[in-house]
């Protein structure tokens, strides 16, 4: 009875969630600016890379930030801020995983009509945030190579979720046994058609090829 | 209105999950056998940290393993099995930790009698394991070096409700920046009490002092 009810419960959630997303989406559209989720395992990279894209990104395009902790501790947005850049750090209040109505709070806090991108940095976690759309135009994971090879294998959902994979700490791969063509495997399997960057936010290996990505999307979502 | 019911739903399905996890704990109890509730972020080396502690004490003590999984994937399990111990793969079926029914389903099908020690692997994620009791008698979390220094100041639940720290992977600290003092500050804030054990499963540095707390911990469990 009780898990009827939570069921119920979860299910009434999402489909609020789902209306709430259309509407980021609509007033992202709007503003003409392209967001992006970018989720990840904690630790997997996901502020490096924000920051690595900000600064290869920032002197052409205006860029702000959604910093999304389970804690009030703002260091991830202190370090966007830092750069003088605009970023609103939401706290999930022990929440595993942002929704669209937190994102919506966040957007309306930000100067969207004088931002090109939105970059929307999701709780760490592999399994929750993946059900809770957020209204930005693509979801990203990021993964990272001390996680070991075995990941897509034990984290379909979340794989099976995303419209692109960024591999994160190549720079590490000496040091480290990972099977690159096992993890592949795996991910092909979940996710046929999922574009993947294999990056260092350490030597910068790959940032070009994530940067064209990132422009070359910007523009399919303006002008297509 | 929706929230509210969510609230008072939550708060029925943990307190209906504190009651199984009594009954676990005295299941334990009765059976002599000691239990770990093995925490962390995906890929921080869980299921490494649990072959490593069956391969230094399986000559001496029998155990057992919960493998928690997202998905039917039975790769950690297997892993244990093909050591010829016992072990039940759960698949929480996408759901984002292990809970105390779930563990119960587990202990029925281990051979509890023949059996010194389980370890249970909750499911990689530093939020949602941590509300969720288990009736294990000490709850341990696994942290590794590639996750970064700053974890303890994002993910103040998970480190405020463990008994045991395990910082793994410090092998790699030669090749990551990873200020250990900030990390123990942001540790001992939360935590002051919490013992650690800084290892390594692939050089076994710290594996001893970690074998000697398992080893006084179940004389403690058993004799105290």
């Amino acid at each position: 009875m009780t898990k009827t009810i939570h069921i119920t419960v979860a299910e009434n959630i999402l489909r609020a969630n789902d209306e709430i997303a259309a509407e980021n989406k609509l007033l992202l559209k709007n503003s003409n600016v392209l967001a992006l989720n970018i989720m990840a395992s904690p630790g997997a990279g996901k502020t490096s890379f924000i920051l690595k894209t900000i600064a290869l990104l920032s002197n052409i395009y205006h860029i702000g930030v959604i910093e999304g902790d389970t804690s009030a501790a703002t260091l991830d947005a202190d370090k966007v801020t830092s750069l003088g850049l605009p970023a609103v750090q939401i706290n999930t209040g022990g929440n595993c995983h942002l929704d669209a109505n937190m994102v919506q709070n966040g957007l309306m806090k930000l100067p969207l009509a004088d931002l090109d991108i939105v970059l929307v940095e999701n709780v760490g976690n592999l399994v929750c945030p993946a059900a809770f759309k957020l209204g930005t135009y693509k979801n990203v994971l990021i993964a990272s190579i001390p996680e070991g090879d075995d990941k897509p294998y034990k984290y379909p959902a979340m794989y099976s979720a995303v419209d692109v994979l960024v591999i994160n700490k190549i720079d590490l791969l000496p040091y480290i046994p990972f099977n690159m063509d096992y993890y592949i495997d795996g991910v092909r399997m979940l996710n046929p058609d999922l574009i993947s960057f294999p990056v260092s936010c350490t030597t910068d290996a790959g940032l070009p090829a994530w940067m064209d990505w990132l422009e070359n999307t910007l523009h399919e979502y303006r002008y297509n």
